[in-house]
């Protein structure tokens, strides 16, 4: 017999009742029924209920034990008693009658529960963590985020990327988020950088000539903590492919996302492959206000502002006049809603800083609310009927410059929606927004810089840069969006030097500004680049989507702490004197004076 | 028509003959053949040629372009003439008769040339490696890592084992090589390491109740470079599992190894899984001379100081009576081989640092040379016997203090093995080093100590601790071998304090030092935890093997030089002052006194 178990803790059926079996597994709970134990044995795989009676040698060593002891028990399989079976564990028809237990492990007092769902508080959980691993929903959510990596992985694979690894310890870049830095002992005075993205390495293997890479690659940001976003690392899908076009990378990825989501959903509807809605930007910030739209929202935003133009509502008429917007946002079925539903949107509104939003209340098609008053309700009437809307459907107005009023507007429609309860459960609804402008104008500046990711392609090439005027250039840059998730940002790159000196030019920078700011990606780019593009969306929100955990630290397995801090081992921690003398570097104290 | 490819350069067949097609790839070499252009045309997965005659448009673009550039070729699939039909080639039976080029990439002079074999300085291909990594031989091997990589992951998960990522910012460790140092912002004068390995975090899983983990595991040591060392980092498929003994371990990654080796070794032969040998240390010490035998050589060094023992030959009877031994190799077949051969040996052995390698020499049974002359033929008679050697066999000894004469027997079988051309060739030859000794005598401290890993389990467990001599004790510890080359070390570990304890204790440290240097261990060990072992196989040293590959850099994507430096990125490199301040870190001149 195998020195520790001839079955996991899943595995028995009613079909082994009479056999002897070893299981072993931690203890889970006890219960003592008049001279009876039951405990719940639990391991990696599952939960089996043992059973000690008065007579058995193993009562009172598992009676001695505390819970998250770890022992080995030899015993029959029985069936368990008619109304003692648990149809919810795939081992409840059966219980395990204890010969003999064997102790591996004795478990001490335990600074939190494993059994069992409370909160506790996170410094507690995240210290000892492996304890927190214990429970059941951390368990499964870690699981989740092993399979869905697998998956991803197999599918990639399937699409004919190959998984490619590239350094962690490299250069600092130029442009982005903080780097985390790592003093070179061999180099005094010069230091490495954690990759913020393998963004040049995956750019540079297709100058190699390898033709569709991917990576679970680690990244590292030295940025502050949110909910979806880790201090330190994190890890994204990163890949890229040579010889493509923007359709070419969508098709690419579109079924491996799409399904990966449907293998995990639970049967949940997810974008089929293939009909992602590819949603311009501009569109996106007229119709949601937003480029990350939740599509699981049935609430579309319209552009109201020609009908207040003259209108006897002087204020939008006003606005209308100075070139602002109205936008306007259904608030469907709200016949019945009292006035403090529509006043506290407008309050919530002032709280998030905007002006505040208007609103009218029908009823009925009965018009109500200051707004409607005004406009008259002919001209409601008109709105309502661009808007598609019924009788007792109320509307929300956001007014003001463009860009405030469409925020204002994707601000307010993801909340009306959510008050209504009229986002759709349960669903994964995938988009892409394209179509990002190459250039916008720096109002601070008073000059043209690009709006997003100068490396992108424009869309004309070289002519368009020639020709167009810089604000009506388009990139070919797309995001990836998931439920109002933006799982990434991605582009066909411009891989042409005398591309790429153009646009920089028309952002006001000099051939030699780009020659000494990235001179490794030109430098490259000069002996024969291949067009490419790719996209990196992020593994982590991946699995919050799939594990519905609004926190990042609930789908990692050992996160740090917000002050990115891990608390159970102990880092960031001082280090000897000799260590930072082999590295040439020495601490400085926040009152100390700087040499240089 | 795809706007760059209707296929690929490997694509193309004779059935493919009068299709219009598109091609885009790297210009790999022109010939100009009297007014017709033929053009190598190169991608990730292949050769097709490129034909352009005088009537051609692209004669002149093509003609214009250094190799390397970038094309996009419009053209029509031809037959090859006969006679000039290429079997090496999968496209070989066509061409492609181009009719229009677009240039995608214009190449500069190359700084290294891409088609060819020549050999260039590792600095220039480690600058340029994105050209270096366009050439057959190092696009293979990369190649051939991600499938390797791809199938360890394949496989085991098969086996049951889940893929978990573990911290790569986490906590400066007291033992083993040197860390990576990452400054933390948050927290000034306290410092994150890189993992040498995810030892801690494995064991910790295990712990926390997962079963069977594994990671292609990035690892981060601060040591100087070797030909099978990278600095900076390497990978390794760490694993670990949950309730099991020694056999388990074996049982499970043997199927892996043996798997994935048999997958790339193109026919030759594998140690098939389940007949890895399993040598005792002792044993390996005694036969090999080494605890990294390599089975492809036939020859095992015997113990011959018995026959000695008050023989003439006075040297090594002294020798055997101070308690040394003599060790001999067989040299097989050499009745013909010149003095000059044997004399060769022990010019060898002295310039390797030994007294010095004897022989006797043997043709057709008659014995010759000094050690034969004084011992006698009957006496070399008895030991040819215990060798089982032929009469033209010689034989070389190395007699001395135990652990040298093992050392210099274990070299010298290697040496005669590789001058008389006796190692097998192609194969991979796995065994298991198994039964390493627990405890060592520290000659120069004057104590027992641990010989290799305190945190394996002893053989016998606390019953052994407490009743044998420390120096009879065993370990649960096993090396991994192929070939000669040490894959990795693994352990049973020991999950239980009071056995930590105790084995700490035998090597001389109180249970304070134990708590104080391993407090994140010892504190999980009390709640609860699994017996449990694993290992984790070196990646690099994997992919170096299968490829035949002497240098790790011929297997790495983006490899530093031996001084640590990414000279492709330029890295390390000086950061800015601001960085610096952020970091409360400054750098130190080298003249510079330090404060504290």
């Amino acid at each position: 017999m195998h020195a520790f178990r001839t079955h996991t803790c899943a595995d028995l059926r009613a079909s082994d009742v009479g056999s002897n079996v070893r299981l072993s597994g931690w203890i889970h709970r006890k219960r003592d029924h008049g001279g009876v134990l039951f405990v719940d044995l639990r391991d990696h795989y599952g939960l089996t209920q043992i059973v000690c009676d008065a007579d058995s040698p193993a009562l009172p060593i598992l009676d001695s034990l505390r819970v998250e002891s770890v022992v080995t028990i030899d015993g029959e399989v029985k069936a368990r008693a008619e109304g003692t079976t648990n149809a919810k564990l795939p081992t409840g028809d059966i219980e395990v009658f204890a010969r003999t237990v064997e102790i591996q492990s004795k478990a001490d007092e335990l600074p939190m529960p494993v059994a069992g769902e409370q909160d506790y508080p996170e410094e507690i959980r995240l210290k000892y963590r492996y304890l927190d691993l214990r429970r059941d929903r951390l368990h499964a959510n870690i699981m989740l985020r092993s399979k869905v990596i697998a998956s991803i992985r197999r599918r990639m694979i399937d699409q004919g990327f190959t998984e490619f690894q590239t350094p962690i310890l490299t250069a600092s870049s130029p442009e982005g988020a903080r780097d985390y830095l790592v003093p070179s002992r061999v180099h005094p005075g010069k230091f490495y950088a954690l990759p913020q993205a393998p963004q040049m390495f995956k750019q540079l293997l297709m100058v190699a000539g390898f033709d569709r890479y991917f990576q679970i690659a680690p990244c590292f940001r030295d940025e502050d903590a949110r909910a979806d976003r880790s201090p330190g690392e994190f890890y994204q899908l990163d890949f890229e492919m040579s010889f493509v076009t923007q359709d070419d990378v969508f098709n690419a990825i579109e079924p491996v996302l799409s399904g990966v989501f449907a293998e995990f959903a639970g049967g949940n509807y997810v974008t089929p492959a293939g009909e992602f809605p590819r949603i311009p930007y501009k569109e996106a910030m007229l119709k949601y206000g937003s480029d990350k739209p939740d599509l699981r929202n049935p609430l579309i935003v319209h552009d109201v502002g020609e009908h207040f133009a003259g209108s006897g509502f002087g204020l939008f008429a006003g606005m209308v006049e100075k070139g602002m917007v109205v936008r306007a946002v259904a608030a469907p079925a709200t016949a019945e809603k009292s006035r403090k539903f529509f006043d506290e949107m407008n309050d919530w509104a002032r709280q998030e800083g905007f002006a505040g939003l208007g609103y009218a209340t029908s009823k009925g098609g009965e018009w109500g609310g200051p707004i409607a008053k005004n406009h008259g309700a002919e001209g409601m009437d008109r709105i309502a009927e661009q808007m598609g809307i019924g009788p007792d459907d109320g509307i929300f107005f956001a007014a003001g410059p463009e860009a405030q009023a469409a925020r204002l507007a994707g601000l307010a429609r993801t909340r009306v929606a959510e008050q209504l309860g009229l986002i759709e459960q349960g669903a994964f609804r995938f988009c892409w927004i394209v179509d990002f402008p190459m250039f916008e104008y720096d109002e601070d500046a008073k000059k043209v810089d690009f709006s997003h990711n100068p490396f992108s392609m424009p869309q004309g090439g070289m002519e368009a840069l020639e020709t167009k005027d810089p604000l009506d250039i388009l990139a070919w840059q797309y995001d990836i969006v998931c439920n109002g998730v933006e799982l990434s940002s991605g582009a066909i790159r411009n891989h042409r030097p005398d591309i790429m000196y153009k646009a920089f030019e028309i952002a006001g920078y000099s051939r030699e500004d780009v020659d000494t700011s990235f001179p490794g990606m030109i430098g490259a780019f000069k002996y024969g680049a291949p067009p490419h593009g790719g996209s990196a969306p992020g593994i982590d929100r991946i699995v919050m989507l799939l594990a519905n955990e609004p926190n990042i630290r609930e789908v990692i397995l050992f996160p740090m702490n917000q002050r990115a801090e891990d608390l159970m081992m102990n880092a960031p921690a001082p280090v000897t004197m000799k260590q930072l003398r082999e590295l040439s570097i020495r601490v400085v104290a926040d009152s100390e004076p700087e040499a240089n």
